[in-house]
């Protein structure tokens, strides 16, 4: 081994030497040549389906303990996470998904703004980092009324995030989440959520710009929207299709992908009906397992959220991520 | 289902009308409020190690046929890839990884400029998007002396991509590929390896800029270069360590993660000695795998290609991609 001789802060370049005299002397040690940047890569993935361009967002990620987690013993959700290299509690990733048809911009979900704390409301800056504006959005297809879903629809300011866009929900939700009476009909321990939901479509609606569907419906040219209830009332994913190349964006059906595939049976505190939920889950799942040529997207998927189901048998799943590509990567 | 309306260019603001003049009329069909950007996020991605900061850097990619794969039936190759929803020839990421110590600038590995094709060479590129610039790399080690490894090291002008850098490579590896009749007494087909090599680091040994080191040795503080062979005679893993939080970089020790993990005997046709290179990463995989701490990096694994390796049982392993996550994502 040769002797290695070490870089010292007299070679550093003319440049770095005049950022550093703008730096308090306290803070540079001696041989700090390249500071230390501690900045991530903006939140967002582009995604090519078919004549469609998709943009995930990254609205930030919250930790989620197993114990909002039920049917499932505590020891067994800790060696699932244990096989994943995760921790309890679990950060878990918020997604949101832009669409560029060609013809027009489309959001499905807006993250959470602020209502779900500091740690997720990146929607928008992601978005503009990504190159777009949100006056740009022509719709927000919600997959549910959930704060880390709407939260995004409304600025600190009160007004519209998107105040070009149409935002779309199922009439189930909207009669679940908004109806004049909900709040005070509420326990009192879920009355912020209806708030939530009430205040974030608030100034939509008052602009005529709220609009409702029911059943299995093409809401826009290329996205379809399937009930998936159980979760919420009128929880919808959408179906999203650009010249045979199909992304189905499930919204909540799974919040931890190392538990509730290979235990679609776990369900999550939040679910208004949890049996529902799960039989939707383990339906959703099913589908997409034995579709190879569907790509899934989750709200709570590692972002970016995009992958294939694979069946494990015994009505187990697991998750398998798409790989990281250049655009394009999938046309 | 309500009556949809759809958005008409007349709805767009004023901004975009302008935007939209400076188009060609031909390239605007009627709708189009949003003009698809068709640009990726740059390639990099940053992680807490202690105190050092690990920036992964994406050379670009490149498709790799299991052809060049040996000691498995094309047959189960192909199985193996169908189980991660991958094609074959498989898009390959090729990695490097910038690490900030506070102290110095080091980069493990400088991709493959353009000596593999226009695919490749994105190295400088996402290290300027990460905030950095060649002339602050104080060092660099390399893995092993193949082109996409060490092609980076040479600009398109003939001079040093990283002028303050010394670079550093394991003895066994000069002595292999830098020898004065290498070139000479190679077989015609691998003449090219051995001159890319020879290229890549002239300017570097000229300047008194190139090093060798032999063994498992500090090579510089915090990296400690651990002899990996097989796959070249020289190739050599970086054990990075700051605070007790580890990352391995273990190089090419897995070119087809679908592929060599759950099959660590089957073997790459790049290979200077197969039998050593599987010997190699079978002990390399057994270990990382017993050691949950472990953080491990690789060059040909999907990108940021960093993760964990899990042990599947009957020799057998898998790849734990960790998840995306903020700055500071594990401190």
């Amino acid at each position: 081994m040769p002797a290695m001789t070490r870089r010292v802060a007299l070679r550093a370049g003319s440049a770095l030497l005049a950022m550093a005299a703008l730096l308090p002397f306290a803070s540079m040690p001696v041989q700090a040549e390249a500071p230390q940047l501690k900045t991530q890569v903006p939140g967002y993935y582009r995604h090519a389906l078919g004549d469609f361009e998709v943009t995930v967002l990254h609205d930030g990620q919250i930790k989620l303990d197993t114990k909002i987690l039920k049917n499932l013993r505590a020891g067994e959700m800790q060696k699932l996470l244990a096989l994943q290299f995760r921790d309890n509690p679990t950060p878990t990733a918020v997604n949101a998904f832009l669409v560029n048809t060609g013809k027009q911009l489309v959001l499905v979900d807006t993250g959470a703004a602020k209502v779900f704390g500091p740690t997720l409301g990146q929607v928008v800056a992601n978005l503009k980092a990504a190159g777009y504006d949100p006056a740009q959005v022509d719709a927000v297809l919600l997959t549910h009324l959930h704060g880390d879903h709407a939260g995004g629809l409304l600025g600190a300011d009160g007004q519209r995030v998107f105040p070009k866009a149409t935002v779309y929900v199922a009439q189930a939700e909207a009669n679940y989440w908004l109806a004049a009476d909900a709040i005070a009909k509420a326990p009192e321990a879920m009355k912020g959520f209806f708030k939530i939901a009430q205040d974030a479509t608030a100034p939509y609606a008052q602009a005529g710009a709220l609009k409702t569907f029911t059943g299995t419906t093409e809401v826009l040219p290329g996205f379809k929207a399937l009930p998936a209830p159980g979760h919420t009332p009128g929880h919808t994913g959408y179906l999203i299709e650009s010249k045979g190349h199909r992304l189905l964006v499930w919204g909540d059906l799974v919040h931890n992908v190392a538990i509730q595939l290979p235990h679609p049976d776990v369900t999550i505190e939040f679910d208004t009906d949890a049996a529902v939920a799960a039989r939707t889950r383990k339906a959703l799942l099913s589908w997409t397992a034995k579709d190879a040529g569907l790509l899934v997207g989750g709200m709570h998927l590692p972002f970016p959220g995009l992958g294939h189901v694979r069946e494990e048998g015994r009505g187990r799943y697991s998750w398998v991520p798409i790989d990281f590509a250049p655009w394009p990567d999938a046309p």
